[in-house]
């Protein structure tokens, strides 16, 4: 299976790194042999039909900051070149979400699935922009179009909602789907001020290189909008969302919720509207969870509400959901 | 697709209400068409090869205590009689579970397999005394054998850490399975003594009519052998768990506990060993869930830790987990 990697952080190298040290089992018990035939940074490219060395392409993305230096021919291909030029069977799309126009991410997908291609999507930007007309676009092209790692990281929550529950009716769900938010107001119930537990979170890592998306609720309402679309069959985009972010609240918000023996969290919730707003949660409730956690809780038909918990983002943790991907397209292809 | 259901209880008669209220999305949406064309509960039996009356059944049922009353024909046959002299495609076993021969299920099970009959069981007993077997007689048979509702009720568990988690290694798990004793283990934290929680737990309807499967851990203990074998690929029956139950958790233990910020809650777990025995949790552990829900932690090599929650048992969530199964079966038979 060949495949074209746009995008080379963290998920992308965590990918790279899995694949290399996984590949005599994938190929033994799924019958996967992944090759990575081209693969683009911020600053270049690297190709090779036949697929590229993975443990080399690691090393020369640590050594030198960028694979352009991975050195056998071109090494200043765009995402879309690579797309447009290159015989592959899958694009993998790591680049950073964005909620203005969702580019490169958005020309990468579509035109990727104009070529035939499958796609795999950790990218929230297009879906959450344009769900609906990706989804008509893929079916159009008969391609698969897979997003499991844009929804709780590594925990398979889109596949558990979508298949596990098959022959249920989900009536609603409710969840914390941003880690970051959730370590802030997590630290703000133990005594922080919002300021203080801000720069904690950034110092460690968690914000968003644009802290927006995380406190203005943007990256749990992209998640909402996928989960609404998959799960729920709506069509609705970003807009659809009613969104209220975590700025606002205030020391005196947390201690009233900690009296009504509840935490204040930011909750992403489909009951008839879709909604992204700080809101108490009861201490007894199994999605109050603390720290970087996510949670999601179904409520369906008969089996009444489930929630799982699971650790939201990682780059590893998210490379293991595009793995899943993976091994779904593997398994479509072998049917044809 | 013609069923026949061995026991007609709380699982069994809400799965008939399940499969009457929703025949036509069933039809509709999955081309699923069951027919239930025997049924037995402890005093008698009713059949009718073209389908019986689900209402009527429930009527019957709920006014005379007993299907045998259906009143079209026999009414003295075993399960084994139908089984071996109807024709049908599917046996669903729903009678109580039993783990010293495992009768009557055990015979049912394996009587099923050997007429070509898929079967669903949610009679915990066969699985727990004979589960490597029981699969070797399915594939010997070429049925399948399905057992969701095994375990966490209506909560896809089995599920969950087999399908949404493929490509993963799970390599060790960790779960309050029984909801019973939970229930006393809460109200023990509460301040009751073992004594009046379990009293209080019988009054609610949570105590199984053998105690000993909650108290002594047996009924955790089968989900572990379900759950190790079918996840793990162990192949290990219920003498191979190491069981304490929770008749000798003392009010002082529960304090213990407290103090050192967790609870004690009822734990299987399956890491080297395979243990059922009371264990101190913390109290910010996902896992530390209250009264009568069921939790559960797998650890993976990739996705971390996950937690899922959710009610373990009750009629209605039951019935969901053996649809489930149905939808299963009758997509596999559609293959052929």
């Amino acid at each position: 299976m060949r495949i074209i990697l746009c995008g080379f952080g963290v998920v992308g190298q965590s990918l790279v790194k899995l694949l290399d040290s996984r590949s005599e089992d994938l190929y033994a018990r799924f019958g996967l042999k992944p090759r990575i035939v081209g693969v683009t940074d911020r600053k270049g490219s690297a190709q090779e039909s036949s697929g590229l060395d993975l443990s080399r392409l690691i090393e020369v993305k640590k050594k030198f900051g960028s694979v352009k230096k991975y050195g056998n021919g071109k090494n200043k291909q765009t995402g879309l070149d690579l797309i447009n030029n290159l015989d592959a069977d899958v694009l993998v799309e790591t680049t950073t979400s964005n909620y203005k126009d969702a580019e490169p991410g958005m020309s990468h997908i579509t035109s990727a699935m104009k070529q035939g291609l499958h796609v795999i999507s950790v990218n929230k930007g297009p879906l959450a922009l344009a769900f609906p007309s990706l989804m008509e676009l893929a079916t159009y092209n008969q391609v698969l179009l897979k997003f499991s790692g844009t929804v709780g990281g590594g925990t398979p929550i889109l596949d558990y909602a979508k298949n596990s529950l098959r022959g249920e009716r989900i009536s609603s769900f409710a969840g914390i789907l941003n880690g970051t938010t959730n370590y802030i107001l997590t630290n703000m119930a133990n005594g922080m001020t919002f300021e203080s537990a801000l720069q904690d979170a950034k110092k460690k890592g968690y914000v968003e290189e644009d802290e927006s998306l995380d406190l203005d609720g943007l990256d749990a309402a992209a998640k909402l909008v996928i989960l609404a679309n998959w799960i729920m069959d709506f069509k609705v985009t970003l807009p659809d969302i009613k969104r209220i972010g975590i700025r606002k609240v205030t020391t005196s918000d947390i201690q009233k919720a900690s009296k009504n023996n509840c935490a204040l969290k930011l909750i992403a919730s489909c009951n008839k509207d879709l909604i992204v707003s700080p809101k108490e949660i009861s201490l007894n409730d199994p999605l109050c969870v603390n720290g970087t956690l996510n949670a999601i809780s179904f409520t369906s038909e008969h089996s009444g509400t489930q929630t799982i918990i699971g650790r939201g983002a990682g780059g590893i943790e998210t490379a293991s959901s595009i793995l899943r991907d993976l091994l779904d397209i593997r398994q479509e292809i072998s049917k044809n």
